[in-house]
């Protein structure tokens, strides 16, 4: 049994712990929080709840550790600070940032002797992959990228951006992807989109009791980054129905890429992978157990220091043997 | 620059040569064949043909051999037999033989110092990888397999069943998948399906002057395995006609996963991975020449002996570096 550890139960650390139970080879050994410890209920959860400050204390208790923490502000300093005293995994999605991440975390696990998989999870991850085997597939000078489309679903940051607006309660946002637009992506061609063309946003926000609607709406829409680009649909409903009908974390997208094959270049080849996914971190969540498994498994090789799912054969992901998958999967 | 060879010079052959010249990376440094040398143009394809008898003197002049034959009747013997003198890939499909194969490569290459990697392409291949990373995300042990759905495409096996009918000229078979089961699967639940729910066939035959086209349908529609589970479509065509419309190798297909998540699995995720491509032989020859590069890398690393895609990890397929692809991908 691969001991699991989680450090950070929000929502992401909570679908951890969901996960582990769907995966045979797994248990949950302990979780690691910032909060009083006795908020959390050790027996409900089924393992024991430590402090944060005493993870040093625990590492014998613990195979692989995923931390569960955001990318803005815990997981730069976390990861590298835990992966000193455990293998950890983390769903660091800053892209811009991943390199310098990269390198501070590549430094800790390597004068320590641990394995650090980072950046894990849909996107970066899942997509990622999906990005490197479509144009190392389909390589095209003139057109190096893939297609994403994101949605439908929630954007956390969207959602806070607008939240941030004075007179706002509370809110939240979909991304929603243009059907059209991938329509002509599988129709061949390359076309060039605007992010309008590709993404409309749709708000569904409360307001306090005499708050100027109308420039609460404006202030969305002209927000610049967020939603100026965009096609931009406020709805203003009330705490009840936000509540009810959009507490939910759905999302999902699409990774398309086409290319051209044949002597005239006459034929075309199209890749495309989809998640649809009724709960953002709970599928999160259960593509860092696959990895954890892998880093588990890299640990007992001593593959040490940082890595990324570029790095992991996909065998390592799978509870079964080399002989199973390949008489089952292959 | 890698030496790509290529052993067979079919429609695979063809599409690997067509392929090599989209990876600036590679280079075309021979074809072995087994026909008179003489018959293909050295100028043509841009590189110096060789019989296949004489594959053991140029192994110097190759750094990994694509091998192109059919699984039926030539890999299972010239895998093994070249994967002494080459480091070499195969697109071997037999589902059920693959153990078997398996075995004989790895014995074969791991006494000589060689790589070998089997059974890549799309399927076996990309979508082996779906599967195996589908089923290792969302495990559930009361629903163990992914959703095939394959087509709309050429079925070469299919064809050449109804060639062989007496009174038969030529033929073309269409699988094409069933698109509300489809549907089906991507709503959540596990249904069950029998052959008929998930594929059709359809048929374009050209018939011998008075044959007796009645018992040629009938003998199509009942043949057992091949036919006799489907709805099958037979559609008597000219010989001109089966030549303008039906010359092209289409092929592709769907792998879908639904899983539940949640406390009280309340939410559904769905994977898919999709290709729709319009030259089956010249798409599966791109996806051979970006593993012919991890073959590569591996026979670098002097990592010996019987692979399958299973065991390449992405980063392994692409020309950009580590830090590009983590830069650029992730």
């Amino acid at each position: 049994m691969i001991r699991i550890g989680i450090a950070g139960y929000g929502n992401l650390g909570k679908g951890v712990a969901l996960a582990v139970r769907k995966n045979p080879d797994m248990r949950l050994a302990g979780v690691l929080t910032r909060r009083d410890p006795s908020q959390l209920s050790s027996s409900e959860i089924g393992a024991p709840v430590w402090p944060l400050g005493d993870a040093a204390l625990h590492a014998k208790d613990i195979d692989v550790l995923i931390l569960c923490g955001g990318s803005a502000t815990d997981l730069p300093g976390m990861t590298p600070a835990l992966a000193r005293d455990y293998h950890v995994i983390d769903s660091f999605d800053t892209h811009a940032s991943i390199p310098d991440h990269f390198a501070k975390v590549d430094q800790a696990s390597t004068e320590t002797g641990h394995v650090a998989l980072i950046s894990c999870g849909w996107d970066p991850g899942l997509f990622s992959i999906a990005r490197l085997f479509a144009q190392s597939i389909l390589p095209d000078a003139e057109n190096p990228d893939s297609y994403m489309f994101w949605g439908p679903g929630v954007s956390q940051g969207h959602s806070d951006a607008v939240r941030r607006i004075p007179g706002v309660i509370d809110a939240r946002q979909y991304t929603i992807p243009v059907e059209t637009a991938i329509e002509e992506v599988r129709n061949g061609g390359y076309p060039k989109f605007t992010p309008r063309q590709k993404h409309k946003r749709v708000c569904y926000v409360v307001a306090e009791a005499g708050a100027d609607k109308k420039s609460i709406e404006t202030a969305i829409k002209e927000m610049p980054n967020y939603f100026s680009d965009y096609d931009t649909t406020v709805n203003f409903v009330s705490l009840e129905e936000l509540h009810e009908k959009h507490r939910g974390l759905p999302h999902g997208g699409t990774v398309i890429r086409t290319g051209r094959t044949g002597n005239t270049e006459e034929h075309r080849e199209t890749i495309e992978f989809k998640l649809s996914l009724d709960s953002n971190p709970e599928f999160t969540a259960s593509v860092l157990c696959a990895y954890a498994r892998a880093v588990y498994r890299l640990s007992l090789r001593k593959c040490f220091g940082c890595k990324t799912v570029f790095d992991i054969a996909p065998a390592d992901l799978s509870p079964l043997s080399g002989e199973e998958i390949r008489a089952k999967l292959l």
